[in-house]
């Protein structure tokens, strides 16, 4: 659990929940538990991506993916205990900050973030479409599944710790959307183009393992228009919140322009 | 998910939880969301225990295992899916029987139970015990964590919905602690002298799989009269409690006697 836990990586969906808690002027500090609990479920995903009968894939984050160092079973139960102990961390909020009925509403919306019909069930479709000529339209669902969800939940979480009102919780939600399919198409391009030094893992991977992607669908040149789309689309959504933006508007130039 | 849920079992943990609530006169049908919640993590730990990494098992309640059915990467997307959807059902108690500061109670005991410091903790040691020699102490801890944890939350998650005093939850705590313990005596005892056709799964796979069990610690002589005490201990706890305990006992002489 530490090993994968302390391999690195962006961090980008804690990011995603301070930035959203200083957008409402709340010290982010106090969502650092949500933060960990959204950090350890998008590691536990990561562990179970990797194992032989998934992505087969032997390095992460620059380093041996977890199987090759503990072995299949100790992986697999790695990723167990992360998935569950982030039910309990997220729980650790404090009392003042956030009472149980907004625990409640996280825990809820946590487990539809990463459960069936958000993160594994975007898994699952990847896993079964791979080898198939996917449309662009199969391709969204996987990635607003496998990634977009937990993501838009990382905001979304800082949404309902701050009990922001309906019309907020929608216009963040749609900015996280938004920048969740940008993400994953810069992600798709980098895995076409960019630096195995800097991503930590071999580039062509996708390739290889034969999935769909933005590049492959839209040519390299579309990937970047929808990209582009994508991050404007996301940042008109944020203008709608009058909320403080500075720091969810640099996270999302980061997306668009990140090289890993 | 549907496949290995539907695929039968004792459902022990639901009965449990629901004889509890009885002993309060409490209608048991109230708990529904939460025997579901515990029978999902249940089920999901069995077919995460049955991959070819772990105890490589082709048969479970009489039937193909998930992952020889849909294959390794299903069956442990499925186990996932089950896990984090347990989650989200046991929120679904009714908000006027189940408050969200019982909901946060229940859900962080049942984190606690299935995770890395119980279930998953449990089968952890499991794993690395096997082939080895273990001690009694040794394969209690096995037992303790890897069934005894969960099967001891289910009674405490009735003690939690029937607002149980500090005094009550103690005794239903040991009671359900030597009944898990009782239940693993006697598992191991029908694997060395039980009916495949009655247990579903073949006899003598702790033999082949070189696995400590109780009868080859302490004979199988031994283990009937550890068995016998385990269960004693249990209803002296029960005893303790004076509760309406009809169903409670019911339970604990079915673990005594079964034959599967």
């Amino acid at each position: 659990m530490i090993y994968s836990l302390e391999a690195g990586g962006k961090r980008i969906r804690p990011l995603l929940l301070f930035a959203t808690l200083d957008a409402f002027g709340i010290d982010p500090k106090k969502g650092i538990q949500a933060a960990c609990a959204i950090e350890m479920i998008h590691t536990y995903s990561l562990i179970h991506d990797d194992l032989p009968s998934m992505d087969n894939d032997d390095l992460r984050r620059g380093k041996p993916t977890n199987h090759k160092v503990f072995g299949d079973a100790i992986a697999i139960l790695a990723g167990d205990a992360l998935l569950t102990y982030s039910f309990e961390v997220i729980n650790m909020l404090s009392e003042n900050f956030t009472p149980p009925s907004a625990k409640m509403k996280l825990v809820i919306e946590m487990a539809k973030a990463a459960g069936a019909e958000g993160m594994v069930g975007g898994q699952v479709a990847d896993m079964e479409g791979e080898g198939k000529a996917l449309s662009l339209e199969e391709l969204e669902y996987i990635h607003i599944h496998k990634t977009g969800k937990l993501l838009k939940f990382s905001v979304v979480a800082g949404a309902i710790m701050a009990q922001a009102n309906a019309s907020l919780l929608h216009n963040l939600s749609a900015f996280a959307h938004h920048l969740g399919l940008a993400f994953q198409i810069q992600d798709d391009i980098l895995d076409l183009i960019g630096n195995q030094q800097l991503i930590g893992k071999p580039v062509g991977s996708d390739t290889v393992n034969q999935k769909s992607t933005y590049p492959q669908l839209l040519s390299l040149e579309g990937a970047k228009a929808a990209l582009e789309n994508q991050i404007k689309l996301s940042k008109d959504y944020l203008e709608k919140t009058d909320l403080n933006t500075t720091l969810l508007n640099e996270i999302t130039d980061l997306v668009a322009s990140r090289d890993h």
